[in-house]
């Protein structure tokens, strides 16, 4: 009887502390889904998918100003960076200047993603009043569980896609988008896998490429190849989901499945 | 009682599967503390926190000089490299400098910190004599764990505050800090909390901007905004008080608890 | 009886948690090794260590070629490229431009290695046939089990060492070998133990210094110094040997056992 309830009790203990590292897993996996949390700071707007933060400044020191190249017509900025994507906030970001009277008036790219293989982000919105600047920032975290929805990661890289039925200032700034056109965004990591999903997004549908960047290239040294295609909207949506269609088997033959950050939107 | 008996077992068991992560943890936490190992090569000087080797050459390859463009006046160089950090490894260089008789021919910042948002570093000291060399390194790596006092570290990102009262000559060659004046540095990351960082700093006291850094400009496309500040000692210091104290809830917005990796020191 | 029945549990339970503990970091270690998977892509070639995937595509769109800078007589191109390692995919790739009729058309550095202190890699060689095309890849990702031999890692860092008896193409892209000559590859990270490892090979053989890379120069901000020496045969092989003696224990001192990730070759 006593072997009987050792291995019942082993059973037991066994999936116990399973449970005890999927719990632990998940707690992790959370960290990177949308939070918001206080932290009694004035400017502090609130925080996001990627380790993204949102912040404001009602009126910028006027020496700053200089040394950080801003235009000094904003007084006020708001402020979203992330350690992990830069797509993501750059489209998000392009909504929120959709959305509010404000303006980009910079996009920096860091070489980060936490040990990944991309970019991570410094976008600065300007705007005459601080309440506007707070709500691009606002609208930009909130759009940020969208535009997160075509990343797909694993292990080994990630794939990302964006699509914009109008591109606008944030698009054009960060990617030379045609204002009011229909843009698309097609990375993949590591960056063989950008080079097969931009020659097969260009096959797949008669769009221009307006620019192709690599690792040596248009990139703070990340390991993708990004190709920006604009054209008739239907055509744009075309040609990423056949790059999703050729990228995904790719990136999950190196590195296992490789599931979307969030859902899915194109 | 099989059913109690069952319920005491999972406790304890449940107990001891806790502590030993707990130690685990605490192993791998040991390994950025201070170290100083023996490895049975003349020319290695010791190891500190930040995965940083302290290393001297007595007399460089008269062909190696011109690639590396070191001055060739120096035959011997001291030689301190980490993985992580670069503003701790810069003032421990600067107090290294004060101490002896060498100079700091060389300052490099990889993209590093091991997945983290910063740089590491490379501080190569020139001496005539090989002892010189040999103490410089001895002193920069004894004066690591002072600098990475106020390094305050989380999943998310990073903060780092340093201080001098007087500025000498691997601050001057690393960040312009005029030479003999009360010198401070301001390091937020993700860049979003280096900027606001910046911004609270300068409103804070009389202090004068030498420089400002970011992801796309004085980095090495690391995801940091980094104010630089000279100025009046006490000035220096309430900057860095005022920054220390925004940026910190901040960061532990963003990420949870952010300690600093040995003692504060401002 | 109660008291050594719950000492005899703890017992077991321990051992077995620590084994299914052990299992798993085997399954992730496995993912380093050589592998090779379908994928149902007529593109895929293969993937190998280093997250390295092969590809080819049988016609570039001609659009493409202009963005992508390639030389349009180059209808087919392959590509290898990978999350970890730059030395040792360039020098699977210049056995693969000996064995095949294939050009070096890009040879691309992201900073990677996965939150490690090195360089990723994306290559693409130019073919009039894609059969050619193809042959390069799978020749380069057969190699890399080789050309990964003399790298040696840990947690703090790595090091590599690469020797060739007679360099080619890829090697002459990437490095400025001399084509014909024997060549060899000394890196160090973090750079400042590829600082000492450049002196003690220079001055155990007479060797021709070709060049030098450090984190501000010549590298994508990687952590690392990297000598580059041609001359003879013996010489070369004579100077990495000695590079390797001596970085060897300094790494180790550093971050403890650092072993080769497949076979050494030299």
């Amino acid at each position: 009887m006593q072997e009987q309830l050792m291995e019942k009790i082993m059973e037991e203990v066994m999936k116990k502390v399973k449970e005890t590292k999927i719990n632990e897993e998940n707690t992790e996996e959370n960290s990177i889904t949308i939070e918001n949390k206080e932290c009694g700071i004035t400017e502090f707007v609130g925080t996001a998918i990627g380790d993204t933060i949102g912040l404001v400044i009602a009126n910028v020191d006027y020496n700053l100003h200089e040394f950080m190249k801003l235009d000094k017509k904003f007084r006020s900025i708001g402020i979203i960076g992330g350690r992990t994507g830069a797509g993501p906030q750059i489209m998000a970001a392009d909504e929120a200047v959709k959305a509010t009277n404000t303006e980009i008036i910079a996009i920096e790219l860091p070489r980060d993603t936490k040990g990944g293989a991309g970019h991570g982000s410094l976008i600065i919105f300007g705007a005459e009043d601080v309440s506007d600047a707070r709500r691009a920032v606002e609208v930009a975290l909130d759009e940020l569980g969208r535009t997160f929805g075509d990343v797909y990661a694993n292990e080994a890289g990630h794939l990302e896609f964006q699509y914009t039925a109008r591109a606008s200032y944030a698009c054009n700034k960060a990617f030379k988008a045609p204002i009011g056109k229909a843009f698309g965004l097609i990375v993949g990591a590591p960056a063989a896998i950008g080079v097969l999903m931009a020659d097969t997004a260009v096959k797949a549908a008669n769009v221009e490429v307006i620019g192709y960047a690599s690792p040596g290239n248009g990139t703070s040294f990340t390991n993708e190849a990004i190709l920006f295609i604009s054209g008739d909207s239907g055509a744009v949506r075309q040609s990423l989901i056949a790059a999703r269609e050729i990228g995904k088997p790719l990136l999950e033959a190196l590195g296992g499945k490789a599931p979307s950050l969030t859902q899915p939107y194109i």
